[in-house]
């Protein structure tokens, strides 16, 4: 743990905070929180999958973000990732910069933090806590047996693309609700609150990930938009694909909205967490199957070919002309 | 990886920055930057340890750090808490947030950062940049067979105490060279430009951790400051101890300063990364071996007692009065 050259004067300290909101017994970990290191045992033969990333105010998350919602993100934004490589989820450490100590907000962040973790039967086993702009870092591990990770590059000609979606959802719900937030569109009282909540409470896709395994060629988790995700995939893949815009997933709120919004949303939202990934067309049933016993849908929204680029047609296989950046932390 | 709500307009993107600066092959990891997840394959019965660190400017560092000591000293305070642990380290991911793409600040970080993880044989596997106040935060895996970890919690009555230091140093440097940066002190260019690189440059005690497996019954790293690092060995243990203030390693630029202030910073400095640990007093010549060995020193400053509490005493035995906190990034 690094040392701090100053400090904030503050009511509670470091240690007491991770005591009283961020330790619990460690269950399957050797060793959890509160030592130098904590220590994992992983299962003989299995593959270690990591990921992290780092959340900062007014880039990841609005400041109007309850915080129960945010523990919730902050975490199943990193579930996503083990999610699209069909990692089954271990532990996860967290990293938290905090301007001040504000109990209500710590209260909440725990809260939705060790809610998602007990669902996906996970635990905390170390972190680092340090007065600063607000910036949550959590990094995850998951295990997968050698050779069955999803990877980005295991796209092959031929393949389906498929995009998974909640039953009754769609591709960018979290886009649109941002769009309302930013006061570009309105809508309903009842549609707002539906995509406001795929906005600050994704749902990573552990479970379809798992399912996927032996199933799919390639995966990604729908993080920065449908076509820059899938730009990732085609590139490490080396192929190219052609996706139908009008097969994407809408749910009523986003239907609501004029082509052009619907079409940015859906094709470059970003912030859904849905998985996109290829199986071979004799995989579909399976693919289906999957899907169904992971609690969500999948749609089949393209195919992969020889050629390089991303095609984008509408139903009646006419090109659909806008290009959408993926986001970027850095641009756009 | 998250999307970003609001991102800024910049001469290079995110996925541009991480190909250039932070993309090597992989050589030990299955997979390394690139995917969703980094995949590792540990080695058969060893235990994972973990550590991560969050590293703020202006706390953890000053704005004057020169990059590529910042990359060392990133990396550094992470690999301390490995070596604190007595693990071999394997690989570490990075997520890191910038006010700006400074290319002259990344080749500088970049720099140090990968110096330093050749060093120990260790590799980048994964990692998320995002634009914001600079934040970095390190995660650190490195492996221990089971039961030969070293803990906080295995200090006996009895035990005798050690704390490691460089050939000529001592503890406190650190604290002494932001005491000069705060203009609190003045001392010989020489005298600051040591100082300062221990400081600015920390080792970490990756191989005297590796040789007191087996030798120490405890160890922590020094962070925070001795008097409240070995507080934690103490509580964990459920011992106490007595020290010798005056047996304190001290390096020359220290020695030429008053007495309080040694005492402040060799009891309570923080930032010194070396590493306090107990071991059975025939053990000593082990002990001495090990830190031979890695290339450093080692000193008894005191002893385990069974009496809780921490007493700190002078060469004579008289009580040293003062009390010091221990570094607390949210107060002090």
């Amino acid at each position: 743990m690094p040392a701090s050259l100053d400090s904030l004067r503050m009511s509670i300290g470091e240690f007491d905070l991770i005591a009283r909101w961020f330790t619990r017994p460690a269950r399957r970990a050797v060793l959890g929180v509160g030592d130098d290191c904590a220590l994992l045992q992983p299962a003989p033969g299995m593959q270690m999958a990591i990921s992290t990333d780092m959340l900062v105010e007014g880039r990841h998350f609005l400041p109007t973000v309850a915080p129960e919602r945010l523990g919730h993100k902050a975490l199943a934004v990193n579930l996503s990732d083990l999610a699209a490589c069909g990692a089954a989820p271990l532990a996860f450490t967290l990293a938290l910069a905090l301007p001040r100590v504000d109990e209500a907000f710590l209260d909440g962040f725990a809260r939705g933090l060790f809610a998602l973790a007990d669902e996906h039967g996970i635990e905390l086993v170390g972190g680092d806590t340090t007065a600063g702009p607000l910036n949550i870092c959590i990094t995850v591990f998951g295990e997968v047996p050698p050779g069955l990770a999803l990877l980005r590059s295991g796209a092959r000609v031929g393949d389906d693309i498929w995009v998974s979606h909640p039953p009754g959802g769609g591709l960018g719900d979290a886009r649109l609700a941002l769009e309302a937030f930013r006061g570009r569109v309105a809508m309903a009282a009842v549609h707002f609150a539906l995509v406001r909540a795929r906005m600050e409470r994704p749902t990573p896709r552990i479970a379809l990930g798992l399912a996927l395994r032996g199933v799919a060629t390639s995966a990604i988790d729908l993080s920065d938009g449908l076509t820059g995700d899938l730009g990732h995939v085609l590139a490490r893949s080396g192929v190219g694909a052609t996706i139908d815009a009008d097969a994407l997933p809408t749910s009523a709120a986003l239907a609501a909205q004029p082509l052009a919004l619907r079409r940015e949303c859906t094709l470059a939202g970003g912030d859904d967490y849905e998985l996109a990934f290829t199986a071979p067309a004799d995989q579909a049933p399976r693919v289906q199957a999957a899907a169904s016993s992971a609690g969500c849908a999948a749609v089949r929204i393209g195919r992969i070919e020889a050629a390089p680029g991303l095609r984008i047609v509408d139903a009646r296989g006419a090109a659909v002309a806008a290009t959408f950046p993926a986001f970027d932390h850095f641009k756009t």
